[in-house]
């Protein structure tokens, strides 16, 4: 027979912390501190199996289930605390609360004092000789419960919670300002009114019965797993609906029973700067909710920490001696138990701990125990330490590290106080991380007039590229987190707010409207790249440091890794900045923004706008020394590592001039009517430029363009070689999608490079492969394989097409969609492994069937994000390309992924 | 040891009729004819593997394999006619002649008189008795094998034959004008001429060895498998590189050695209506060329004939006797043994037959048989015939009709004689099939104002639709076969040419410029939408009629056929042509288009520019009676057959005015300004809307939409259950990429179901099942099964998002594809098997994995193509749908795949 309840309390326990998917975080802990001589108030755990089947079939099948069990758990309690529920003279008094595998706000937290009504109140204030801590008790008991268990707290922020609106009566009516001064009959009329507003509301009395109290809190507690909250943060979180929550029953334990009593909350290192130096606050007299309340000042546990509060809150040694002493001071022999407790806990767990503890008239409980939550860099330094420490090995210390929270150490973030003061005027996508602050310009040639500028487009396109190398950050009001200015941002490692769909950006005027403000050209605003927020103002930011532990994790990554990480870059300065972080090679260097600048950009547009091959080539010829100029720089920085080159790609759109002003400016450099000019931009126009003319379909239907890019590389790959560099020169034909396409290309491009070969008398190895981004080419890959030496999958385009997404657009259901449910990630950020996925298995199966060695990498935005990262080395390729600032995170995760994998 | 040559002669043979792949379709049958005891002369076929060889490795590789085979074979030749190759007194002269698998135009067809030479011409000259003849031979043999073998051949129309250039000199200098007039001296001039212009132009003489003539001639023809137009006609029927072609060298037997012979080609059966009768003509003292060269007036073989043709041409009965007598008057001997081999022929191929013969001295030889070409119309009543003569099975009887050449059954076509003198003036796409001739208009709404109109459009849009309704057929100057109109046209059943793309088509000033002319509004224009031709003027149509056999061979197909055939209809009349045609069930019914007409689009504006769920579903309760209206009338069309409808799909952009003017007039209308109708219309702009939102999109997005229509379809089909109408409705969801989408939507679907069968207090049986188009819905099939009672494949969009080809953009590069041969087929007529269509074989598998009994479909517009057709049935599809003139098709199409997959 299953069993639903697992009782721990003595030194005993039934459960224990690898029990965590059954009996949630909480509840495992508090087994497993029973077993390690840890003292825990007695208790019991419901496992998250009643709650799936409590969410499955309701309250009556799943609480038949456990009857059995709860009321033998219930005995095992009184049992151990020689109490009774529902006793006048000794009664048992019992807290509740969730417990999920993970910890999740949102759900029903905790009900105190369960057992509590008319009759064991009275015993309670014998037994402790406190009858106002009794009746307290008992009035905040059926606060709580009326609150969350009944239903009464009120739904929207603006209604006032019933209760208070008694208590406030009940001062008003006897004169007083704090809840503290009510006086024992205060408290006795507050729990009749409490009652009688109960039965108002609700129809039916409070229950008095202990057992109907405490089934009312379980169902509180399984009912809240599906509550709206408790929905939205899982669906953030990625956490199933089918784990469900356990729900935990533990025997009472007293902070605010008088002087020699208190409550408390502890890290056992510093959270936010990983400094090995246990951490915490404490209340005395008081119950656990008070310490982070905030209505009383905490105190300090250790003495050391409570002088150094004091001299940050400028305290004078004698007030924080007679006011706030620390817990060292109050409870030596309590504080010298703690940091007993703190430290077994600390080497049991192997881990910073976040404790929280009870001291009941001089004795200390534990309540709680978990892995505490920190800081990126609070985690490298913990995780290193720890390894130095000889508590872990090197292969646990890397495992701890978290990849995406490295990203907070590589850019500028806000400085914590600036933002406390820091006005909010929108919100958009978190499109690349960072912090900026700097003055609003419109347009990107404008970006170099300022200092600090913030570059403010609705979109932006290839043209902005220079002014957005020179902006501080960008800010878009349109475009998701793969729009041009996201992903050309991200591959700067430079902050980008995308999407901002409530600002209003005129150009004529030069203005924005945010938050009811109209700010023009040259206003300070700040952005949150990590975030999405977008401030008034300047706001205070901090520049990034990398530390030796971030130094020592990534030596650590590169031991264990099997797949390399390349980056993707497009200049030699980008490339110089990923080979710092660790890339070995770039993955996709594309050649389309080599079109913009200056001189360049007018021979592109004569190119397109030529009718003939001929005209074309003598275009061409203008943008080859560029060309090669630009590959020479690229393939330098990276010396000694393959470059993947794609050759063009957008639609030839993209390179014209859109405005009539342009046009007409562009029309008497070439000798053409405006309206000529016109004209061809409209024929370039496409209904769908992702599925349209684009990628290798230019190559093919203009081979001088391929011929003109494959020379460029070579002679860069020659000149460099002549100059003693090791240049290896990767080509890249995009969006292939048959094998026929492909060998056109690669025919064009083996007959360039020899006949290169042939005018230098000298040769360089090189490489041809292909792009995997059209469903087609992966699902015919064994074909596909025939004619490339390598695949590197555009997981980008193969996401828009596969799912039949466009980046551009999904802007208008996406968010609906991921606020549903009916996706669970943006599958433009996190690989979509059952569908998209499929392909790139099926892909990489059959490229091998046909070449057992074939090199595969992916080029995708995935390519640095970690859960796609592990996909990747689960379905082997060779290696993950991504931007620069992503390389550090890419390098652990693929170690992380290999060590899942391989041990 | 590979045997590369096959003789024949003397009724036996080495070969035989099934051998095509090997020896060709010619070969075969010369082989075959003699096994038949069909006087046949003698020869040999060098197999189709040597061209292969001769293709990959060249001349030398080629001929080493066969030369020692081709001596013997030669020999044979010699050895049964007793003649020696390069005799002076008994010469062997043979022909050369291609033939591959099926007839292909384009390469090398035949050179004559081989092994004359200055000696042999004089053996010939003594023994035929006619030194005229022998000269007359060699001289044309110098020129065919100059022309052909020696490259001399003119490569454009412009330039002269140098052999031509010879003649007229020649002429001009002796003062005749025909040929026939050259004396034997004359013809003596003509060859040594000849031979000097070869020197000349070739630098070497003109061969004289007759075994080095034999060798040019067979590289010739070998080298003429891989030129442009050979290139050219292979792609456009999807005939194989690899299939090659084989030689056929042929004793040579002359039809010009006086007027006791003569040379003729013939029918078994009328190719143009089936009627049983001989149909033939021939020429007395002639050459195979003769015959169709136009020169001379071919007569008949039968005296009818003879009699029929006379009666056309107005010919008196004595002038026909005298000048133009049938073969039956003129060579009773021989006519009497040619009615008996034709008789054999098409008894022993069980199939009517296209023969050449050559009467030599009285001598009758049959030099070629095969399977003949036909209309439509006889392809019909032959294989129905000969089904009722016993000369074969039903089952071959079906197998007999092409399914493609059934479209020219059922659609008006040009009269011949008509066509004749009609002037070309344009070329697009053959993008819905028939002919059709009446007034230019522009606009769509001005279509009614004509009796017949011809709507000539830039491209068109679903407002277009009612104009197009009326219009007799439509011309658009944009867009491939997939676009807008062609799609709507093919439903229709409408002529139009799609994509003509040198139109010049100016709204402004509603002319078409074409051909260099003007055209105005009102002017005659024709076309043909089977050919993709625009005419000047009226062109003289004549109307479609299904004939007894039409019916015969649907029977046949339905007894046959596995699967079954659906249609794709809009609209109760669709639905009644399709059902007449034989379609059981609809397979897709859009229903954008019902939101089209009048008050309809008003509402459907209303809906979308309201941002309020209320203002929607105010908006939609006025289109719910419209909708409701419609699918009673098709569910009526259609009663007992399953119909599909299909939820709205298209993004909602293409239902809001684009014009100023006319979002003024919605703008006073609704109650907005104009600039929020302008800023509403722009917001729904999207990028690429193929990708955008849409399908089911739009009705997670608003639920209310999916409600309305969900409910629209069942309360018609509740209305007509009243009625006694077995109504039968298949709601399908589009663009389904994940199955959370398809849940979200089923239970919208359900919901509202139940509601109005709780309101009606009555039910009726339905499905829910999707569109698989977006290629992640075929990659996770297996879970997408779970919420689907059906598939339907919508393979237009699938191709789409497979290959990444936009339809309408696809325009700028498919054709170049085609050409280079990247592509095959335009893969949005031809289901592209390979890659599309895994991930088809993909989902049927993985759906059934999940729902063995899973009902599958497929309704985009390879439904209706044969090769598609078979491949849905070879991958088990339950039926296939296409529009409604394709039913025929399709459902032959099916029946054949059957046949051919289980016998």
């Amino acid at each position: 027979m299953t069993k639903y309840v697992y009782t721990f309390g003595n030194g005993q326990a039934e459960g224990r912390a690898e029990m965590k998917n059954l009996l949630g975080g909480k509840g495992a802990n508090l087994a497993e501190m029973n077993l390690i001589g840890v003292p825990v108030p007695p208790g019991f755990t419901i496992t998250t199996e009643v709650c799936t089947e409590f969410t499955a079939k309701g309250r009556k099948a799943a609480f038949d289930l456990i009857e059995k069990e709860v009321q033998a758990a219930v005995a095992y309690i009184e049992d151990i605390t020689s109490t009774k529920f529902g006793s006048k003279e000794n009664p048992c008094l019992v807290s509740v609360r969730s417990g999920a595998r993970a910890s999740m706000p949102g759900m029903m937290d905790t009900i105190l004092n369960l057992g509590l009504n008319d009759l064991a109140v009275e015993g309670i204030a014998l037994k402790s000789g406190n009858p106002r801590f009794a009746w307290d008790s008992y009035r905040r008991f059926v606060q709580m419960y009326g609150d969350v268990v009944l239903g009464m707290k009120p739904h929207s922020k603006e209604d006032i919670d019933p209760f208070e609106e008694i208590i406030e009566h009940m001062k008003e009516e006897v004169g007083i300002k704090e809840d503290t001064e009510f006086t024992v009959d205060n408290l006795k009329t507050l729990v009749a009114r409490f009652k009688a507003a109960v039965l108002k509301v609700t129809g039916k009395d409070f229950p008095v019965d202990p057992w109907e109290q405490l089934w009312g809190a379980v169902a509180a507690v399984f009912e809240s797993w599906m509550n709206d909250r408790a929905i939205y943060y899982r669906k953030l979180n990625n956490i199933p609906v089918e784990w469900g929550t356990a729900v935990n029953v533990q025997a009472m334990v007293f902070g605010n029973m008088g002087a020699n009593s208190a409550t408390g909350v502890g890290f056992t290192r510093d959270a936010s700067t990983g400094e090995n130096m246990f951490i915490g606050e404490y209340l005395i007299n008081a119950q656990g909710e008070d310490v982070v309340a905030g209505i009383r000042t905490p105190q300090q546990i250790t003495k050391i920490g409570s002088l150094r509060w004091a001299e940050l809150q400028n305290v004078t040694e004698e007030e924080r001696a007679s006011k706030f002493p620390s817990l060292e001071e109050t409870m030596p022999a309590a504080y010298k138990q703690l940091m007993e407790i703190q430290e077994k806990l600390e080497g049991h767990y192997k881990d910073m701990q976040d404790i929280e503890f009870t001291i009941q008239d001089g004795k200390l409980w534990l309540l709680q125990t978990r892995n505490g939550k920190r800081t990126g860099a609070a985690m490298l330094k913990i995780a290193v330490d720890l390894l130095s420490e000889g508590k872990i090995d090197d292969k646990a210390a890397m495992m701890r590290v978290e990849p995406n929270k490295l990203d907070e150490l590589l850019h500028p973030v806000f400085d914590v106080n600036a933002l406390k003061t820091a006005k909010l005027i929108g919100k958009g996508l978190p499109a690349s991380p960072g912090a900026a602050t700097g003055q609003i310009v419109f347009f990107a040639d404008e970006a170099k007039n300022y200092d600090n500028s913030i570059l403010v487009r609705i979109e932006t396109s290839p043209e902005d590229l220079e002014g957005m190398n020179i902006a501080r950050g960008i800010l878009t009001a349109r475009g998701g987190m793969t729009s041009h200015a996201a992903v050309v941002a991200r591959g700067m490692g430079k902050c980008c707010v995308s999407g901002a769909g409530a600002l209003r950006i005129n150009y004529k005027t030069r203005t924005m409207e945010a938050a009811g403000k109209v700010y023009n050209e040259g206003d300070w605003i700040s952005l949150n790249g990590s975030t999405g927020e977008v401030f008034d103002g300047k706001v205070k930011t901090q520049e990034a440091t990398i530390s030796d532990d971030f130094a020592k994790v990534m030596e650590l990554a590169d031991k264990y890794t099997r797949m390399t990480v390349r980056t993707n870059a497009d200049t030699p300065h980008d490339a110089q900045i990923a080979r710092q972080f660790g890339a070995q090679g770039i993955g996709l260097c594309r050649t389309e923004h080599m079109f913009f600048e200056g001189a360049r950009i007018k021979a592109m547009r004569e190119m397109i706008l030529s009718s003939t091959v001929e005209g074309r080539k003598e275009a061409l010829a203008k943008l080859l020394p560029y060309q090669r100029a630009d590959f020479e720089g690229i393939f330098e920085a990276m010396a000694g590592f393959g470059v993947t080159v794609r050759l063009l790609d957008p639609p030839l759109h993209e390179f014209v001039p859109h405005e009539a002003a342009m046009q007409k400016e562009l029309a008497a450099e070439m000798g053409l009517t405006a309206d000529q000019i016109a004209q061809k931009v409209h024929d370039l126009a496409e209904f769908n430029p992702m599925l349209g003319h684009r990628g290798c379909r230019l190559g093919i239907t203009y081979p001088e363009i391929t011929e003109m890019q494959a020379r460029a590389i070579i002679e860069a790959a020659l000149n460099l070689k002549a100059k003693g560099v090791d240049a290896r020169p990767e080509i890249m034909v995009p969006l292939v999608g048959t094998v026929a396409e492909l060998k056109n290309q690669t025919d064009v491009i083996h007959a360039t490079i020899q006949k290169v070969f042939a005018e230098r008398n000298e040769k360089i190895d090189y490489l041809v492969g292909t792009m995997i981004e059209v469903p087609r080419a992966a699902l015919t890959a064994e074909t596909i394989a025939k004619e490339a030496d390598f695949f590197s999958f555009g997981t980008n385009d193969l996401t828009q097409m596969t799912m039949g997404f466009s980046r551009d657009d999904a802007g208008k259901f996406l968010p609906d969609y991921l606020d549903r449910g009916i996706l669970k990630n943006d599958p433009f950020q996190i690989l979509d492994q059952h569908g998209v996925g499929l392909l790139v298995e099926l892909a990489v199966q059959k490229g091998r069937s046909t070449k057992p060695k074939l090199k595969i990498g992916i080029c995708g935005e995935h390519g640095g994000e970690p859960s796609s990262v592990e996909f990747c080395d689960k379905t082997g390729l060779d290696y993950v390309s991504c931007s620069p600032f992503r390389v550090p995170i890419a390098r652990l995760a693929a170690a992380q992924a290999n060590v899942k994998h391989n041990g």
